[in-house]
């Protein structure tokens, strides 16, 4: 078992929310009982992106750097599922996909010759209702068709919030659940998370990455409480364990990061330009390299500590301090005018930087 | 109240409408009546852009260093909506919507994926007169449920002139005035309000950027006269008084910014071209230095002189003149080749010269 859930914690949370009043003060108590006081740690990211990176040998073949696929885009938004499936390629995965919906995969395409489109998600709109049924059937199986081969997904970056589109991609997130397939959730995934917990509850292949709305969102509905800033690791410790064990990222001045085992932080100067999009090169950021640890942690010879050796958390440290790296870059250059694609345009000198080929 | 409107001088005008002949003649006497003979100050315009420019601090997040929305790209166009929401990014906003016509989106997306583009509005050719109401309701509901989100609108570039789309245009006028949120007003959005004065009359927060031609009709609409050149920065501000105190730039070797109380001239060169687009520049920047003004004015802890503080003619011009600084930039480098692009892509070291990070 890569990380342990609390099944004593989470039942005492379902209690806390029957009861309702003073949930706060009740939530305290069981934080106290459940977990000492802790500060993050500074993760040695670094370090971190050194360790599971892979070499570049001549003899690998194509796929074996990554094969990722992001599940976003709609008539609304193409450039968030760009943005992540960019990244993943200019990080080094080998192979990257996106499965979005018809408006959207003429857009996404013309971006890049680079990204495989997938023109398959269907919005309502676009549907009859006495339809529905077979085409959910059939967007499943479009997608699924292809799951095997990715070793992760992105679900979120531009994915709307249309229901029935939701609603097929709570199926897709269950099937890759099935098949052990990690999925790396942000923007609109994350809104769909939320209000369906059991998609990714004690599932230690999800990461999430909320950033300060969509974590105040997800503290509300799972902790039943207010963001706790002064006790920030420890509340998000309590989060993670609460969802049994998936790894957060909540984005910030610093990032934290936790499984509910550990909290780490990272801190590394990134740019202080706020810019839609960032996000979704996280997203992407964190997908890479999170195949990339599964693969170094599995390949560990001797017994490991999975404590610090989650290869979610350990890419969600990777990812959080490239994407910090590069964007540094992009405004050292850019300044003011940094866009995303500028951060975007610098992932490759930062990963040169800290781990030269 | 943040401009004064002079009714006494609005129901004179009336009269003079009414009467019809020896209008000129009434209403230069109307000009000596109410306002003294006055030149237009040269504005200290690097001051306004450093005193109204958010410092970056690491602590902000997404969305508060500005979000703005463009209203246009129809059929026909298609740069000059992408030109006014890239500008915006370009000075430092953080968000760029642009809704537009479903022809003029997916090219609009496929200039950049930095951009979030709706493809909601209609145009008369797509829909049967059966429809219009429930089609104009729709596209109302489209572009409001996003509008409490946005600091700035900007109304016309690209828009064209279809009368059911510019009749959709003018519901959302009003419900963004309703709301409070400031209007830029360019190209076919001037046609619109030089025809339906309602829409901005007596709403401080509206900005219109005419040009020589858009100028001239405003005069001939409002002031029932010829544009007087020779007394410029008088018969600027009784056309910004006369409706209702809105603030207008009226672009020009020099450009001229009143809002009905005070005359601002911006005179630093900028570029001898003039390839279409540069208007839609400026009509992005002023939406973004008008969120940053107002933001800057209503955190003014001392009680302010709002003559020299209305936060759209600060706007206006900051906007103005980091546009000049911009082609001058642009047309050192291209000399007669500059176009538009040229132009967007000087933005960046422009600011960053005047407002150093």
């Amino acid at each position: 078992m890569l990380v342990s859930s609390s099944p004593v914690l989470r039942r005492q949370l379902f209690l806390i929310r029957c009861l309702g009043g003073c949930v706060h003060q009740s939530y305290k108590k069981i934080q106290r009982v459940n977990c000492s006081s802790m500060e993050a740690m500074e993760a040695d990211s670094t370090q971190v992106i050194r360790k599971i990176t892979p070499s570049l040998d001549p003899t690998r073949h194509k796929g074996q750097a990554g094969k990722v696929a992001v599940i976003g885009g709609c008539r609304e938004y193409t450039g968030a599922p760009y943005f992540a499936a960019i990244s993943a390629l200019k990080i080094g995965a080998d192979l990257s996909h996106v499965f979005c919906t018809k408006d959207a995969a003429a857009v996404i395409k013309s971006y890049s010759p680079e990204l495989i489109v997938h023109p398959v998600l269907e919005e309502s709109y676009s549907i009859r209702d006495v339809e529905k049924e077979s085409v959910s059937a059939k967007v499943l199986a479009e997608v699924t068709k292809w799951m095997e081969r990715f070793d992760c997904l992105v679900v979120g970056p531009g994915l709307g919030r249309d229901p029935f589109l939701l609603d097929c991609v709570s199926k897709i997130m269950r099937h890759a659940r099935r098949s052990n397939i990690p999925i790396v959730i942000d923007g609109d995934g994350l809104f769909l998370v939320t209000n369906n917990l059991d998609l990714v509850s004690g599932y230690p292949l999800a990461v999430l990455t909320p950033n300060v709305n969509e974590y105040k969102r997800l503290i509300e509905k799972v902790l039943i409480c207010e963001v706790n800033n002064e006790d920030a690791a420890q509340q998000l410790l309590s989060l993670a364990r609460s969802i049994g064990g998936v790894t957060i990222l909540r984005k910030g001045k610093s990032d934290l990061i936790s499984d509910g085992e550990i909290v780490k932080s990272v801190s590394i100067f990134g740019s202080p330009r706020r810019c839609g999009g960032q996000g979704d090169i996280l997203s992407g950021s964190v997908a890479v390299f999170s195949s990339w640890a599964r693969q170094h942690v599995s390949s560990e010879k001797e017994s490991v500590d999975y404590s610090s050796q989650n290869p979610m958390v350990l890419g969600s440290i990777a990812g959080s301090a490239l994407v910090r790296k590069a964007a540094s870059l992009a405004f050292e250059k850019n300044k003011r005018a940094t866009l995303t694609t500028d951060i975007i345009d610098c992932l490759g000198a930062s990963v040169q930087n800290i781990c030269p080929v």
